[in-house]
Parts: structure tokens; sequence; C-alpha cells
């Protein structure tokens, strides 16, 4: 199933209202919450969307919101964690050797931003770089299980693009103050269940600038499963439903290129993976 | 005045209860929240507090607590901020150059524990250090202010010992998988509000284990002082009340000396900050 989280003039003064929903045919359904976050909260989060879809095919349903917009997918995790040097290809761009482990650093709920949200760099325009990313969103709480465990608990996939402030990202030996300029990376728009869409066989992942095309890999190129990432951090730390984990970028970051290239206001950054959707934000300054 | 997270027996069948709790003279009030992290969302938490220690002062006033259990702090911190190289002789005992910029890395809510809870260190034995941290708590929010502005949204100091686990921190160029085990940082027993004591003015810090003293600095050697911090955080990212950052360690980490020494199971690990007080964990397996 696809789920996502959208805004829709449901009040009848047209004021917007947030609810999370499930795609039936053409059409998106509310479900019970406010948005995905909420809704993935609750332990039966999978009977709830399947009684919905079922209800909307019946004589008598429920009625399609009316002119849906996508907003931040999961705009409340507790955890976004990144893993960094993920793909073959985007690893040896940037000279260095195939990992033994994954390289993880964090992000915060406040990163986050809507998959058409405008991405302000008016705090540090300088070196602003693209990273169209795969993005796992967990479904249920675990804590040091197994690759196979972990496949179970994923609840999703999402696209997100981990925009990066490379000169603040290399100030410190630690990434994490180049990642998390507020409203930076967007997610969504939609969440597809492992049911639909297996990134091990392949997803081409793709990101275009101003309509250019400067990343375009496959997730079967993943070093690091989504099982396998999801296996990993739990070891550490517990994983709970809406949590995000990205899983990092092909090769055709900005910063790799000769002589790099960084994003500017008014560029347009789109960033799709083949079965989920398409985000499309525009830099402001 | 000194807030805590404390837990006594209250109700009649004797289960433990948790809330937030004021000091007067040598006893502690309740507040009215379930702990700090809550009592800290409320806008007016400072006249809460004075308010009950007026009440507490007054004849027929409110009973002190019946034997208070110091627990985590703030337990629910959305960002758990810290520091790497910040004292001047931790820096230069890991050979390294004064820094332009402060080195920051993230914990979660799920990495901190009480100031006496075990830390069980089975997922990862091999290579557990500690690190004495003095650790600011937020107490109103902020974006993008300047360091007077960062001292004013200071609620006030803890203690804390941000423990290590050097092998998962070095697998990788970030840290943030040595750093984030669950319940791995101990954080309290109280918080001291900034009208009571000035970390530049310089407050004795000390870790012992087994109660051979392996640090003991002062944060006036501090390289960026708590408001620094805070107003450098806030340029990328918005800061809220409960949010933790935890400003570094002075000289003395375990994979500082030769050989380097580790935590093993049944060790005492203590930290301690000057008019404020100490943590007591015991290590288990």
């Amino acid at each position: 199933m696809r789920l996502a989280t959208v805004s829709h003039s449901a009040s009848p003064d047209g004021s917007a209202t947030t609810t999370a929903a499930v795609q039936v045919g053409d059409d998106w359904f509310a479900l019970p919450a406010a948005d995905l976050s909420e809704l993935l909260r609750r332990a039966d989060w999978r009977d709830i969307a399947s009684a919905t879809i079922t209800a909307a095919d019946a004589t008598g349903g429920p009625s399609p919101l009316s002119e849906p917009r996508f907003e931040t997918v999961v705009p409340s995790p507790a955890k976004v964690i990144c893993c960094g040097h993920n793909y073959t290809g985007h690893i040896l761009e940037m000279g260095r050797e195939l990992p033994e482990y994954p390289t993880l650093f964090g992000k915060y709920a406040d990163t986050l931003c809507g998959p058409t949200a405008t991405i302000s760099i008016a705090a540090a325009p300088d070196a602003v770089d693209w990273e169209a990313e795969l993005t796992v969103v967990i479904g249920t709480e675990i804590h040091a299980v197994s690759e196979a465990e972990a496949l179970d608990a994923i609840a999703g996939y999402t696209v997100s693009n981990d925009v990066s402030m490379r000169d603040w990202q290399k100030r410190t030996l630690q990434w994490l103050q180049g990642k998390a300029f507020n409203a930076t990376t967007p997610i969504g728009p939609v969440l597809v269940t492992t049911d639909e869409i297996d990134p091990v066989a392949g997803l081409r992942i793709q990101c275009s600038v101003n309509g250019e095309t400067v990343q375009d890999g496959n997730t079967a190129d993943l070093v690091f499963s989504c099982a396998a990432l999801v296996s990993y951090v739990s070891q550490f730390t517990t994983l709970r439903p809406g949590d995000v984990i990205l899983t990092g970028t092909p090769a055709g970051v900005g910063s790799g290129m000769k002589p790099p290239r960084y994003l500017s206001a008014g560029d347009v950054l789109e960033t799709s993976i083949e079965g989920i959707g398409s985000l499309r934000n525009v830099i402001t300054a």
C-alpha cells in the first residue's frame, strides 16, 4: 500500500487540515491520524489502512480527499539516522575504500521538510550540495534484531534528499552541523510498504538540478542493504515506529565535480526513486 | 534553584511515582509535572518552581517528598547534542590543535540513564571509556541567537558522563554509533539554574573509577563556553526547552592512557561537578 501525510481543504472556511492517508486507485482517503508519524505509532496501523482500502472500494464508502497536497511524510521521528558511503560508485568518487561498517550520523525531525517545500539556504548559502537517498521508515519497535527481523520491522520506503552544507560539514571531523540545518531535507511524497517494492532487486534513483540529471544510480548498488542497516543500528539503540534511516547517496554529488558545483537560489532540485515517486524543491535565499 | 526528576513512594501500595521536584533546604518538594522535561515545556516553569519554594517555607505548606530518589534529570529531550575537543588539556592529550569551530555529534533520549543507574556494557564490552561533562539544559525555545540571548535561554547545568564505546566509535569516521548505546550516558542528579553557578568563572569537574581520580579539570578551561555552544548550535537548528548539550570532557580519558584503560563489569564510575553534584554508576556486563 501507499501511505502519506496530506493537507486538504476539508473545513467549510477553506483552512487546510492535515491527515494520514492511503491511496486507492487514483484517489487518497483519510486515515484516523493527524499524520503518518501518529498512524505508525498504532500497533494496528496496517489493519487500519487495509480496512480503509476495503471501505473505499465498497458502495457507499468514504469520499476521497479533495485536492490532497503531500506534506512531510513522517513529520516527527524521534530518530533520523543517516548512512554515508553506501553506494559503490559514490564511495569511489569520494576516493574511499569499500567500508566494513556503515558510517552513521544524525539529523533531527526539525531538519525534515515536505516533498514540494521551498528550501531556504540563507543561513549557509555557499556550498549547498544534493544527495538523493532511498529512505527507510520503521514500522515496529525493535532492539538488537537480526537482518530478517529488521526487514519485518520496516514499514516501507520513501525518498529524501540529504541536502548538505559542505562548508559547515567540513568545519570539523563530525558532519552533524552541515547536515542538520532546519527544514533542508525534503522527504516523501509517499511511503510504499515493503510488499510492493524491493530495493535489493534494484530501484532506479535519480537527482536533477534545473532538469539536468546529476545522479542516476540504482539501489541494487547499496553496500549495506536496508535490512542490514536497520539491524546494525538496532544493535546499539532502539528503533521505534516512524523512525527514519537515510541509506546513503549514489555517485554524482556536486562536491565531487571538478570544479565543485553547488545549489543557489532559484535552482529546482528534483529527486526520484522508481516505484515511490518524486520530490520537487525550489531553493531560496 | 535546584530542580530534579525524582521517584518516591507516594502511593498507599508503595509503588514508585515520578515527579519533577525543587529543593528547599534539605528537602525536595513536588512540582506539578511528571518529570523535569515536562516541567520545562511550560513557559512559566520558573514561576511554578518559585511559588512552590515560597509555599514550602510557609506555615501549613506542602510536605516534602519521602525518600526521593534521583532519576534521569531530563528524560525526554528531542535533541541531545555533544561537543568533542572542548578542553584545552583533552585536545592536547588527543594530539589535536585548538579548534576554530566546535565538533558536534548526537546522542538520543534513549542513550540517557539516571545518576545512580547501573550501566550495562554487554552489547559492546571491549573498549568502554569515560568522559565527565558539564551539561547544559535549554529552558527557552531559540533559533539563530547571539551568545547573550543563548545564555538567557539556558535553564541550568547538570552533570553527565559521555560513556563511549571506543571500538564502535572508531569503526568509521563518524562517532555516533560508539556514543549512542541505549542507557549508557548517566545525567543528573540535579539541574542548577544559571543564577546559582557560573561555569565560565570555573567549576571543578572530576571523574573517578573505583575511587581513583582519572579526570580532574575545570570548566574555566572550556574552549567554547556554554553560551557560545548554544548560540552556535542555534544557527543551524532550533533548540527547545529540555534539549541537552554535553559540552565536552577534560583530560584523562582511558583511551588517552598508555596503555589504554577501559571500564569493565563491577567498576564504579563517579562523576562530579562543583556546585551541582555527583553521579555514581556501577558497570555491569
